[in-house]
């Protein structure tokens, strides 16, 4: 148990704890959902920043990148979460996974929550690869076949 | 058991018991959608009206305002349901709900239904807050600490 | 805001206040549910503790009547909720909530989340009023019509 | 717009109506479900045989037999219904589906709600084939490959 | 056992066959999706018309207008899944379902999935309606009542 | 793409290269739903086999170890997947997952799909690890506090 969390804090505290985890993962996409929050459930905003990210997910036991692939998993599976995917595929690229990682880890879950769960997962991630320029070019290596056999 | 679930009636009967339902809780909000179920399927429109309003949510075992926040609930934990809550919202509203208390059903919600249904619910509220109203200032004794110590 | 919030707190503070209205919304099945996590995540107990109920559950803006209606809606949405519906039906009845308004609740919510999910809830809260003597006789002014006509 | 549409109706004659589409359809098993629900909930057990069988099963505008090739869709998909996937496998079993046809439905499935909802779905009609004996010889022309070549 | 299935088969077959079978039942709005995911995800493209259509909806174990029942079904359950309703709203009208019989089932599935689930599902198929012209006057015989009794 | 998507290969030789990847990663518990699918569904078991272990898990663009945090993540989310989260545990800890990191995504699952998937997860963890002696004592260094204050 680490002294953070034997010692006496007030929301404040835990409040900016939740802070810089967040803006180590999420960058600007998590200020914008606070912003957006401020004028209708500020303590929504507070609980995703103290708890979800200062208190779950700044928890030592598992690699941001890891619980990156366990969110993208979640948020696959529920559906309707288009714009916590925008948020967590920058997140995701944040910390470390590939773009191909990414789309792997989404081609994955169509086996488990069916194809219009991917499919809809993978044009959210496609939207945060445009933005961030990670579209323009297939990589060499890739599936593409230029030969046209093998596009699929 | 009331004499109404006694004495013979015809759908136009319970068409027009289900309106007057209907309209005492959503309003013009649920005007619209029969409006737009009536060239594509104008039997849902009237299971909405007769069944959902006239016949279940008539019933006098649970008063509307509960009935509200059991509907809060159900649609937040589903998902996808954005049309359905703004409808509900309205409708919460309506029967006697706050503003704050909405507020606080979809922060509960958090608990049982994860960050991400909670936050879509919450963005759902804000939009018929901001057509009411509702979020022109904020109010004393809110949430929000202009010393800046508690804004979260 | 409550000083119970502006004053630092520790981990064992928070927990303590968590389990004051853990006890008194949940009784002894709250309990039941963090012994058997003590073997295998003692920190998924300290959260539902802590968190859900000492941080969220515990907030004055909304009655615990209220909450569980919120939660008896989720639970139902979500299906596969049974073990959890076992505990919030058992909290919704010792927070005021009667047989009736639970009844009803649950009924209501084959509108919005379909009939195979209110009858799973259904059946998730007849086992709970077995348990507590709920079911030995049907109160007079109830649905059941002895001459058999109006049964349904 | 059929006669019985027009005509003044009670509840009871509703309930009748239904009860007629449910033996037709259901046999003993929505009998069971009705028999559960008349301690906690007589009015739930009333809507599911006046409404969802005497007013929406009973419409003429689709088949029997194409109501439960949806229905075993939702089902398969919506997760943890294992109860009213029996109800329902027996009931397709009643208006027509062959086996062949419900086990292929359930396979097309996994390719829209993945592989978990297919397996549970499937283990739940297995559990109903078992019971109408029909699991007990593999029929000439299935896919059983007792060369070993094509058993998969 | 088909001999497509015995005989060897390269990537390349599956796609071509798996394209055979999506353009025959998907028609333009199959295409639409492929390409859109040429950049991002082509292995989930080909997924989709080798595994999907190529391998599992190509099965002559039901036939496609029974797929389609099966299909919309689960789509109309899972939520959110607006953009398959409309490929398979097509799908379900190329393969020989009527538009009746689709708004019928969409209607049928408010009893198992709920009226949100129901109405969202009518209102993306409404869209295709339009789209296709279907939408333009209502047939004779239709439940609309022009003198004003059963419109609902 | 590697020679074994190009050349052409037969189901046989699909099936074959499914049942590898399957033995190493699910063990024996794959074997039990193969088995339990042979008299009801043997195609269901070959798809599971041949695509989604043969072609899609055995896909080199993610680890195992990856693929299992992303399948924890999906099963916890859609909820009613207690038997597959069975195989998916054990198989988590066949390809070098620890119980102390699958503890860890099931409470961060906790953020995103609410405390009741979290908890039902959770406890199907806790039957495999108690049938493999995972469970046995608690290592030090563990969250368990012996003096009692941080058993939380």
């Amino acid at each position: 148990m680490t002294s953070s969390t034997i010692a006496p804090t007030t929301r404040d505290d835990r409040f900016e704890r939740g802070m810089a985890v967040l803006e180590a993962v999420d960058g600007r996409s998590g200020q914008r959902v606070l912003d957006a929050l401020a004028d209708v459930s500020p303590e929504l905003g507070n609980q995703v920043v103290s708890w979800a990210f200062g208190e779950m997910y700044a928890r030592p036991q598992l690699a941001p990148r890891d619980r990156q692939l366990v969110t993208l998993g979640i948020l696959t599976a529920l559906g309707g979460c288009e714009a916590q995917l925008d948020v967590h595929v920058n997140a995701s690229l944040n910390v470390g996974l590939t773009r191909e990682e990414i789309v792997e880890a989404l081609l994955h879950a169509a086996v488990y929550a069916g194809m219009p769960r991917a499919l809809n997962a993978t044009f959210a991630a496609k939207k945060v690869f445009a933005e961030r320029g990670l579209l323009t070019s297939t990589s060499p290596g890739s599936e593409i076949d230029h030969e046209g056999a093998g596009t699929r």
